[in-house]
């Protein structure tokens, strides 16, 4: 329901509008020391307002660390607690939305699965959530460093906007350094298209890339907790998420098997490990790791809070009109970079942890 | 690890080259009839060899129920435990894949997950473990269909073969009747296709869509259980797959908000289930159901045994070439077409008993 | 590690001595509307320093509850978060603990197992722990209240006063209403114990006894999750717990089936539930309540802290004395009177709303 | 429901008159040697009829293994399936069965929480069952031995005839090898208990002990999952159980702190393993194993069936007179000798892997 992982563990809890977020991370390995001054900074850019891009919700969301790391900074192996505190409550504001349904969000199926919801905001469903996974994953992504492992995100698509070879070098030519680059211009591109929802009240999808090297072989099951399939549920948590595609992807789809086989390259070893010639198998075969950098792409959906009255019915099922309220977010996948990024970490830790 | 389901479980075994696949349901609602004989002929679908398109793999392929079901085929509400034997053990063909790891297979994973493989076959990675699921998917299909729950799969893509608007219709205009149709003519080509891989020795990817309809309101969960992250696990658990996508999926990265809300339609009741004018959100708005046909493509690889001289290396890291072994996929999307449906069928159950 | 149940989980946190101590309770169903004055009463008693026979650590304990429960005090079906802070830091008192390990003691442990230990009290292992499931129980007391079932704890036996009979009556006559009483005599000899013990610097086992009533038949499962199994592990979870039995107890070794058999009450009708003429069985059959009162005993050893100078060794394995440090619990068994009450109300809850 | 452990998990099914028991061990280590003959011994000891002391049932109850262990006996690290087929149908004999509800049985509770059962024999409440814990627990022991840990049982009490201070030499000089024995004449007389209440158509309670050695200090978690609190847990899931204790068990009530410390003796090194004077904690202190002996006992009632004429109800709720069928079992902890090491086997093994 609220748990995340099974070796470890990520349980949350927080309603955008109660008193706090918070989480418990239950497994993190022992004596890891934590540099706090960058898991805040990792945390904060999440926080809206973090960049014109997002909408201005203002919240300092430091996180308050309650146990399971010692006062000198070094994890004890026993559960990490942590809450942030919501510092924005706006409870007039939602005064309307307790009597109205919204359109493509969960006001109407929160009612039909609990009988009753929380209307001062999304209550379990709003992105506000997604600070517990990125200060869970803000600590697996400086726990994966230590061990060689980088996760990198990019936004590689808004709307129409798209960098359509994001992986196609790193599938070819893998043994080159892997970098996860968008083109400037198409970066500026994507600014100007979610810039110009905001200024129309409108909103506009995206889609996320994120690139993770140095994971060793061997990570992952293959069966019921495929690497991949761990990280398909995770992603397609993400608010709005709407597709998830990793290597070849749907591409592969269209494709033929004479041409997409990832050869070995001899090592002439027995215990070396083993490199691929191509990588559109994207790092994970037979959902265990091969060595090889994974990558993956996240879809995002267009934020259905718009700056424009909308038609919708209230919670006696009449039509009504629904005026636009003081916030919006033109472009949730401008956010969910982080957000990737950080349950990206927390898939790829758990999994080495257990293996 | 090899356990899918939380409120019911389906726990599986087997090797591909073993005595017997199996599995263990556990939490199957008691006192429920079954209909042994159209199980056993939606079991038979998935088999290899059931269709000119397959590998020709004979296995007779029937479960054998071993427990949870009484004598005259009502369940028990204990674990139904089943096993499916294989018949088909040719060892000897496979000495030659004890020395190799084949590209794009879980040979050389295994090894370095585990420090061992079974040789013979892919061992947990072969599509065999497949069958388990469809025995516990039949059966969740059967129970799904007396609550008034349809599952529909087809095949929507092989190669260059696409049907690019399969949920088109039902997403503009999900007040008509919900089909899952592919035109015939390109259900001709997409045969063509697969007949002119095998005939190549080569293999071709696919794509399967997948409709689901009748499935009530407020089903699923808002955060770590969202309906869309279960499915999108099952269906990257199936062997070869790299994608998943729901509702606008991909292309909801290229949409506006304004023009994808699933605007309400009034009911003028608080007790009525309500129904959107359209259905860009697939039937899911925040990890629940909606009420409305929930719909998802699943993207496959082509099968990466060939039937074509191979470059690899043995497990000593020298170059070899493998040569092609006596059988044949050349689309594994075909079959997946009963795995998609039958995991589907499974996830969908274990939420609406859950809730 | 750090999570209790299946169906309804109580994921905890907290060192004794870190800032705050806390929990998440995912599962709690929707709707129930909660009596927070009764709650933190509930909560208070367990409190050390809440009864002039346990020690006096000074903590108001009061937990503020963070989310999963609307304004006006009803809940949401989303998790329960709650924290309760530890006003009561000394970290100056347990700077020599940091050196040695107390005997009977987790400190040895803890290092085998994690490396590393947060000497200033007990971590994890500290009683304090206990606060975050008097929590838990306190909601789950409610809820179970209001569908008529009832949790009674009682102390039965301090050091060599013992009430021996404690559900003899119970066993024998179940149909007259069950009462949980000890008699005054034995009460005040029991206080005694823990008054004589204190004043030596001593400490003194005891045992609680729990009656639980209303609960219907049905509740629990055949196999692996029994109820009483359920009980044992929660009951055993609980601090210096030594001891488990239900029904007949350890006195079930000594006796015959002739003499203990639960014969059933003809009740004239298939619907009407069947009552037993007695109720060796305290409640359960299969792992299944049948209707009947569900009674327990617990043991608890004394507490391993004394005020006397005790030998033991350094970190680095040489004997060293131990003075007394400035707390002292005589009878640990006292405050677990609440702890029982709580775990068993938990436990009962999440199996009744699993069923 | 039917899963025991969680890093290692069995799950098991079978009906104790369908086809076949059977079970599936996830997460077991890939590549250890099975000695096969020495498991079917193991399996074998508890067999009914394998003794004087109990009922005659007759299975060969060889367990066919499906999955996860080589031809040549190496576990794979995937799952361990494993059928025991059910040679002994004699449904007739329960035909009478159908209809009326046993005293002391789970008859009654299955109806309440299933609304359905098998009435020949107990379904999932059959002692059948436990022949698949065996088949996991000899497994377990084989791989405890290759670390050195080792797990006997010995019945220590039947009826009146007990065995007092079965650990008391364990418990107060545990530096000497801890035995665990039984006195010659004690085992006569427990053997004569049981025979008398054979022919007296009667059933006797008994007791088992278990001694655990070689279990290194670290095993096991402060918390939820404490290591006497899994072994309560699995204890209580044997048939007829009613108590469980380890250490100084139900007899840490009577006693005192001051007497009770048990002292570590100095080993001069901060990396030697250190050793207690005295084991009054039973090798667990905090829910962690501390490096010496595990012991427990785990009392069991008299078996319900008798071959006598029992008064119950029929499932209309009539009072009804029950005549003898074709067995019984004189005393259930003779054959719990054997259940009772293999779940401990199983436990501490689970343990042990997930440190």
């Amino acid at each position: 329901m609220n748990t995340f992982g099974k070796n470890i563990t990520l349980t949350t809890f927080g309603e955008s509008h109660g008193p706090a977020m918070g989480g418990v991370i239950d497994g993190f390995p022992a004596g890891f020391r934590i540099d706090f001054d960058r898991l805040y900074e990792e945390v904060a850019k999440r926080r809206p307002g973090s960049s014109a891009l997002v909408t201005a919700r203002k919240e300092s969301d430091r996180p308050e660390f309650l146990s399971g790391i010692s006062p000198d900074g070094v994890t004890l192996g026993s559960p990490i607690g942590f809450i942030v505190r919501n510092s924005d409550h706006h409870s007039s504001d939602y005064d309307e939305m307790a009597k109205v349904y919204r359109p493509n969000h969960a006001d109407y199926t929160y009612i039909r699965r609990y009988g009753i919801r929380d209307h001062r905001g999304g209550g379990r469903s709003s992105a506000r959530e997604t600070v517990n996974w990125v200060v869970a994953g803000a600590l697996a992504s400086q726990w994966l460093e230590s061990k060689g492992v980088k996760v990198e995100t990019v936004l590689s698509q808004v709307g129409p906007v798209a960098d359509e070879n994001i992986f196609a070098q790193i599938m070819a030519h893998p043994e080159e350094t892997p970098r996860l680059e968008v083109a400037p211009e198409l970066k500026n591109a994507m600014e100007e298209q979610v810039m110009a929802a905001k200024k129309a009240g409108d909103s506009v999808g995206g889609r996320v890339s994120c690139l993770i090297t140095g994971v060793p072989a061997g990570i992952g099951s293959p069966v019921a907790d495929k690497l991949h399939a761990s990280l398909a549920a995770a992603m397609m948590s993400i608010n709005a998420a709407k597709g998830f595609e990793y290597g070849l992807g749907f591409n592969a789809a269209a494709s033929f098997g004479s041409r997409t086989a990832d050869t070995f390259l001899p090592s002439g070893s027995p215990e070396a490990p083993l490199r691929t010639a191509t990588n559109y198998s994207g790092g994970i075969q037979g959902g265990i790791s091969n060595g090889m950098p994974i990558f993956f792409n996240v879809a995002f959906k267009p934020t259905p809070t718009l700056m424009q009255p909308l038609q919708t019915v209230d919670v006696n099922g009449n039509g009504v009109t629904l005026n636009p309220a003081g916030r919006h977010d033109p472009c949730v996948a401008v956010r969910a970079v982080h957000v990737v990024k950080a349950m990206a970490a927390f898939v790829i830790m758990e999994n080495m942890t257990s293996a």
